[in-house]
């Protein structure tokens, strides 16, 4: 290999791995100006196969992008599960019961989206394209170093992370070597790391006995419920369908936990299966119905489940791992192309606020503690979980196993976790309860739920979580009050005059600099009679867009935010965060509870 | 100039014309592969100005061609309605009322979106780019004449209509010219249309005595409904206000009939007046409020009313006009870009059917029986409503001017009729209400409204005007009834048995090609119990996914198609025509009807 002068670049983050997690923090971190690059050593994308759920929580995160129209389009969608259990006397399987596909109350979107992994990596990449951002690819990393380890400052104009890329050419098979500075680097490269392994951070969790098969395939079937979500319980073993876009279903197939593995290595040995042989164990499982492939199987694969969180999310506040790489568990309930997207999702505004120099480098670490917690979660839900779908059915023979009742009530229960739509991240600087009492139900640590409110200037309905974009930016929710009353409307002044000062978050955390940069500020007045946008203090109308009201004119179903978010009639500030997520609330005579919300990690004005 | 052989090309639709009259024909012929031209004149399309609003008919006109999306992400939306008239004592203008700005009971889409023509033209033409289709521009017609004139029949081989064309080229600023050979022509080429004139065709009514200004700004005021549409009555004369996409506005402004017209021609004299001086006209209408421009006026102008509606829109079977080209009126109810849109997607489809070879030429005649009975509704109506708009208001001084109460009342009434939701054709070979009782509240001659049905194989809730898209298809849906009771099912085996039939006109139409080529068929049952979509005959379920059921697993609101259309539980089978409009109903047993209502209409098959 000839050598050439080797190239040196400095950037503000690199991604390395392009699949789903590092795609979403490629995207985020684009979004928002950040000088960005996404590496993969693959030398083209997924086609088929990979993961294929999103969830009514990350269907929601992909439109505050923009985004999930287009996944709307293209997906199927799940609204009912079936569950099949054996009949005693046919010793074939029967319909035990239907049920709505998704359990969680509040959700936007109530069902699973599903669609092939590459068709959902193709959605980033064409937004990424648009903001001038592609994936160099084969493009494989040999090395990484933090040269820098100070951890109370970010100095914008150094990068202390060093990586050696190797960039394959298509063309000549040659390789050239690039040297990169950046501020920062997100591991995003699958269950096999290369970044968490160079960092010598560890898997913990163990291996299972399960051992499953998987085939994306076009049926032929006389199968009633082959376009809805499956768990079947035979006698003859556990099977599992979820329907995909176009005419597609996935099958999870379930294998002894004998057979499949090879005698040394204890790894799944897939050279001994074939898509022909789990399609068998399929039938078998499904009898009496018949399915067949009426096209050639487009994807298929096995594997033996492990269940592993990593030690540890990030390395001296500079590298991070995210998706695949920190957590690994079971395919059934459909999480982990939803996990890996949220991870990124959680961490990608926390970096846009270190890189602009708002906040400090400790905030970054609020990462691991809100994503390693969730990711601990996801495991114990996931041994519950497979135990229960892997477990043999309940029957005259087998009164020890699982009956239907107890699975129903597990799927049930996890409705809020699965969908993503009960997550709630626990107490930390981003996440303060104190005041919760001021909006009942609208409950710090959860996402901002779905809520039509109506604009003041023309009463036309938005949706909130529309006017909350992912933008990286901090929406601040005045909640006016009753603004009619003379003594409310003298408190909404007084509240934004103190806003408004120099003491205050909005002016403290942006250094200075537009407020607008790092803050939106919105508006919504309780009123019954008529209210102008031009009613309310100038801080909360900066444009006339940002005014709304708790109802229109005429009734609309759900449209009381007062109501469903159970305000305090006396108003109160809430903080959205970034990522959509309640980062705590203040009653207007105690705003100074935000400036020290905000205090918490905003970096050092000595930096500057 | 030199002189070149002339080009000669035959081509099945020539449109002359690209406003959204002529894009909207040629998007809907290309979409089903119809060889389609199209010309214009100006070397390039309008960029500010014109047409501004899109009605809730309409819009879901856009959505059946999957234009409504990008409609709807980029207009504006006016969902209120606030009129102004003089307070007596201040003499200046004060708020008298709010209304919702759409009265119409089953819109999908309640508001009017506007956003100018160029934008609404940009949809269009990137549809038709992805179709292969561009504009030729510019391009003039210079003659044109029918040299075939056998109304019975359609040979597919020949093109009686002779286009000359001159095209011109920017690059040498020659002019190449053109024979076209066409099957059809259709000339949407504005109110002064060449073709009209070309053809002969008269334009009946007469000018107005109204003479407005419009100014499309960006408006600094006080004024606290600049949001909202606006209808100003005041003192100093009427003023009305339509806001836009971003901060844009457009007023409205009433002109004395005086001075504004030159004197010899009896036309407006635009060179005597600017933007200003409209704005001075408006500002008088809206004291004490104040408005200014906070950007350079982006567009106005100026003319007088014409109420006339074209004598005859088409000629010998093969020539037709449509849009501005065969109806003028006043522009204040927002009517022009929709009356032009809809005039072309009630001709397409009956382009596709002749030139396919299934219907005759006669089917092109209720085009004009159509579209030339609304032009002159909406001529009356615009007389009525340019009368209440234009006329003083009633003061003390002035008793005899136009109330509040009358303008409103007016502004109701009319709800059905400016939205489109209201629109009826005639009782026509297209339309046939005979069996009208089996479908009490589905009214034959209307728009199919929007409503949710949920799909049998996956309880998926559906829009149901979302199944109907507007690909030229006739659409059968049939109204199962409840299958689980044993005569019922064996009801509908035998009307699958008799639609099926070589006599049906599901193969009599089709002239026994694919008969999926020309319709396509769904079904919906109403049994409460679970149906599965096997359980319905073949016929009615060509794929999984054609099978609905009245309602899902769970209450949905406004999910109960049997009750919302009064569906006669025995069932009936409804046929909507390729534009969305409902044609004909028939009960199961006298679906020889149906039969009878396309044999009005099919090419005799001694033709083939």
């Amino acid at each position: 290999m000839p050598i050439s002068a080797v190239k040196e670049s400095n950037i503000d983050v690199l991604v390395i791995g392009a699949g789903p997690a590092g795609l979403m923090a490629c995207n985020a971190l684009a979004r928002t100006g950040i000088n960005v690059r996404i590496v993969d050593k693959q030398p083209s994308k997924v086609m088929a196969g990979q993961a294929d759920g999103i969830q009514p929580r990350t269907i929601e995160v992909l439109q505050s992008y923009g985004l999930a129209q287009r996944l709307l389009q293209e997906a199927n969608q799940v609204h009912t599960a079936a569950f099949y259990n054996p009949n005693p006397e046919t010793r074939g399987i029967e319909l035990t019961d239907r049920t709505p596909g998704v359990f969680a109350n509040d959700a936007r979107y109530p069902f699973e989206a599903t669609l092939h992994q590459g068709a959902i990596e193709d959605i980033f990449l064409d937004s990424m394209r648009d903001l001038g951002v592609e994936v160099s690819r084969p493009t494989v990393p040999v090395s990484i170093q933090v040269y820098d380890n100070q951890p109370q400052s970010v100095d914008a104009s150094t990068f202390p992370v060093r990586v050696v890329l190797f960039h394959g050419d298509a063309r000549n098979g040659q390789t050239e070597t690039e040297i990169v500075h950046a501020k920062f680097v997100i591991g995003a490269d699958g269950a096999h790391s290369w970044v968490r392994k160079a960092c010598d951070i560890e898997m913990e969790g163990e291996q299972t006995e399960y051992i499953w098969g998987v085939v994306d395939m076009v049926p032929e079937t006389d199968f009633p419920d082959i376009r809805n979500k499956c768990a079947i319980h035979s006698i003859n073993g556990s099977c599992g369908i979820v329907p995909r876009e176009g005419d597609k279903v996935r099958l999870y197939i379930q294998l002894g936990s004998h057979g499949e593995l090879d005698d040394t290595s204890g790894r799944v040995a897939k050279e001994l299966m074939g898509p022909n042989m789990l399609l068998d164990v399929a039938r078998k499982s499904m009898f009496p119905y018949v399915i067949d492939e009426a096209e050639p199987i487009e994807w298929w694969t096995i594997y033996r489940i492990g269940q592993r969180v990593a030690a540890q999310f990030f390395v001296k506040d500079r590298i991070f791992i995210a998706g695949d790489a920190c957590h690994t568990h079971s395919p059934k309930a459909g999480q982990g192309m939803d996990a890996s997207m949220n991870d990124t999702h959680n961490l990608a505004w926390k970096l846009v606020h270190v890189v602009k120099g708002w906040a400090d480098l400790s905030l970054l670490r609020t990462y691991e503690f809100e994503r390693r917690t969730y990711a601990q979660d996801l495991i114990i839900f996931d041994k519950q979980w497979a135990e229960l779908f892997s477990g043999r059915p309940r029957t005259d023979d087998n009164q020890g196993g699982v009956s239907h009742e107890d699975f129903l009530k597990a799927f049930k229960a996890f409705g809020g976790f699965t969908s993503g739509i009960g997550i709630c991240y626990a107490e930390s600087e981003l996440i303060n309860t104190t005041h919760q009492s001021f909006t009942k139900n609208l409950i710090i640590g959860k996402r901002l739920p779905p809520q039509i409110v109506v604009r003041a200037a023309d009463l036309r309905p938005f949706e909130l979580q529309d006017l909350l974009p992912s933008d990286a930016r901090f929406k601040v929710l005045v909640f006016a009050g009753d603004t009619i009353q003379p003594s409310q409307r003298m408190r909404l002044t007084m509240l934004a005059e103190e806003m408004g000062a120099g003491a205050s978050f909005l002016k403290t955390y942006s250094h200075g600099e537009n407020i607008f940069a790092a803050f939106d500020i919105l508006v919504v007045g309780s009123s019954k009679g008529a209210t102008r946008h031009t009613d309310f203090p100038e801080l909360f109308r900066s444009h006339w867009s940002k005014v709304f009201v708790n109802r229109g004119m005429e009734e609309l179903p759900g449209c009381d935010v007062y109501g469903n978010f159970g305000i305090n009639p006396a108003g109160a500030v809430v903080i959205v965060r970034p990522d959509g997520y309640v980062g705590t609330v203040a009653p207007f005579e105690m705003v100074g509870d935000i400036n020290r919300y905000f205090a918490a990690f905003t970096r050092p004005s000595t930096d500057v």
